[in-house]
């Protein structure tokens, strides 16, 4: 079976019987059993969990023993995953996701469907939360019952690394927060965002969970962040650029959130450093309007176009794939030969999407 | 060393090196790190930390092999509770807690005192989601460090105790939100909330992780969960009625602040079944109005007396406890002396509040 078919199958064993023990415990809980079923079900392209496997794959042939135990540790990133965007789509009030409402709209609708009184917005908030704390706890849970399995010291070296990932993410998280409060458009902070939210949290961390739990040594590890930190750089800056000029039909996004939102991105901030003072006026009257319509939105894209900055960042993509590639070359005999080239393939697939 | 000090010390020895870590990342994220602390260390019972050493306890002798890993374990339990308490704010619109601002309260206030653009309470909001998610974080990697230093059939077991508990947790969490939302005064659905919030996770889990941990066999587990289970209810029958009636100097909530939050509360439930006509447009009128004074609170208060629930509930509580004394007793010598000793005085100490 290919590897996201196996696992898809480790997130049924590690989801289904949790599904199973929650609805057990009473009828009334099916609203959070099914809205957390059809949210890590409906898709998501489980890049973190691919890292996982391919870090490990990294340093032991396929079928070492121990696999099974790693798909699970790899399964169990995408439930860490799960609650990030459940508790994310609440904080920055997105509506949807993947093409279907987000989880606090979810309960709110039911709450209002149900005519029950008082605030529907307050019960798909806290709903959200419940299913975003539900989600990491299960996460948690499941890497345990993995690192159970593997020896004692890889398997503590692998809790490690998951322990730092998920303080580099709360962290990344609030600074992106912070950020935005400030209302500041600093290329340098998007920077350090990136950094956090998704070169160490989306490729580097998910890598070198997989490496440590095969005992990989910590020049090994360091090989893996020379890949993962520049292509972590180019997911996110792919990332901004679907959120402004990316079709819904391929993000699962209405079109422009990114733009709707007011998202400090560096795409951003990049136009705003090299604009023209005509072309600051209209992003600062369009950027974080929630009531942009198509052909403002139109404006506001020629905008940040003709200041140069959608090339800029195409090329730093170009730039940072690159580098990523070349690290996987530097790294000589240390990343087996098969997994090497899964990570090139997995960088160009991700990198390189259409609009 | 008497034992709340010494979980003081073990929980410091999670907390320090990871606030340490978390300020190293960045000088900016001093605000989370400084409210993440000040929460944990303000105070608090440490319920559910002494009832898992008491657990342990209850299978082996003071000194046995494993009590430092199990001190660890303990003081996990808190970190899961910080995480809930700060979450729960959130969802409820509580303002303080322990006689300070809630987390959510506190970010809110910053984000004014700055001067920011923007929504200061979706600043407070995000904050306090990721606050609560990164002590659950540290929660579990402390309690899988503290499981990685036992062995594995009995820390498996302890594993296993824990993961069930955040499930319980949630589910008595949203079970709470939707009885809310519904507007019912159901008693059976209060009784249930309790079950899953108080009864479960603050005394039988607890008790049953330290048991785990120490090796205790099933008969053993469900030993302590004849003692859990009927205290579980009088704590929460206690806190009920501080809830309405306590002393804002001894609760560090504001007086009958789940008056004004509309709390569905057993007390209020009971009041609502046994109220005349008159009696009930008084609740009515009063229950979940924010602006209720000293004044209407009185009132109310009186209402809820004079219905008999009151006494209904103090007698409750009394029995429960009485309940959860005589399990003790006829727990024979399974559970060893000294810790039933111990959980005899600790339930007493709980449930026999002043107001």
């Amino acid at each position: 079976m290919v590897l996201t078919g196996r696992l898809e199958d480790a997130l049924h064993r590690i989801l289904d019987p949790r599904l199973a023990s929650l609805e057990l415990m009473g009828a009334d809980l099916a609203p959070i059993a099914n809205a957390t079923r059809a949210f890590v079900l409906n898709g998501g392209k489980r890049l973190r969990p691919q890292f996982a496997y391919w870090g490990w794959r990294s340093v032991v042939a396929h079928g070492a023993p121990g696999e099974d135990a790693m798909l699970e540790l790899a399964a169990s990133l995408e439930l860490v995953h799960a609650c990030a965007l459940v508790h994310d789509d609440l904080m920055d009030g997105s509506d949807s996701r993947r093409g279907a409402p987000s989880v606090h709209v979810r309960f709110e609708t039911d709450h209002r469907v149900s005519n029950w009184p008082g605030d529907a917005r307050g019960y798909g908030a806290a709903s959200a939360i419940l299913v975003g704390d539900l989600l990491l706890s299960w996460a948690d849970a499941a890497f345990a019952a993995g690192v159970a399995r593997l020896d004692p010291a890889p398997g503590a070296a692998a809790q490690a690394v998951v322990d730092l990932m998920h303080q580099e993410l709360m962290a990344g998280q609030f600074l992106d927060v912070m950020e935005q409060a400030r209302g500041g458009f600093s290329p340098d902070a998007a920077a350090r965002v990136i950094e956090f939210k998704t070169s160490k949290y989306t490729v580097e961390r998910p890598l070198q969970i997989g490496a440590a739990a095969a005992g990989g040594d910590p020049e090994h590890l360091a090989a893996l962040s020379a890949y993962a930190l520049p292509l972590g750089q180019a997911f996110q800056l792919r990332d901004d650029v679907l959120g402004v000029f990316g079709d819904p039909a391929v993000t699962g996004k209405p079109a422009g959130d990114d733009l709707r939102e007011g998202k400090r991105t560096l795409l951003v901030a990049l136009a705003m450093e090299r604009a023209t003072t005509e072309q600051r006026a209209v992003l600062t009257a369009g950027i974080g309007r929630a009531d942009l319509d198509e052909s403002d939105m139109a404006t506001v894209r020629d905008a940040i176009t003709a200041t140069g900055a959608l090339d800029a960042v195409e090329e730093a993509i170009a730039k940072q794939l690159q580098t990523a590639l070349d690290a996987l070359d530097a790294s000589g005999s240390m990343l087996r030969d098969d997994a090497a080239d899964a990570l090139a393939l997995l960088a160009r697939a991700s990198v390189i999407r259409s609009a």
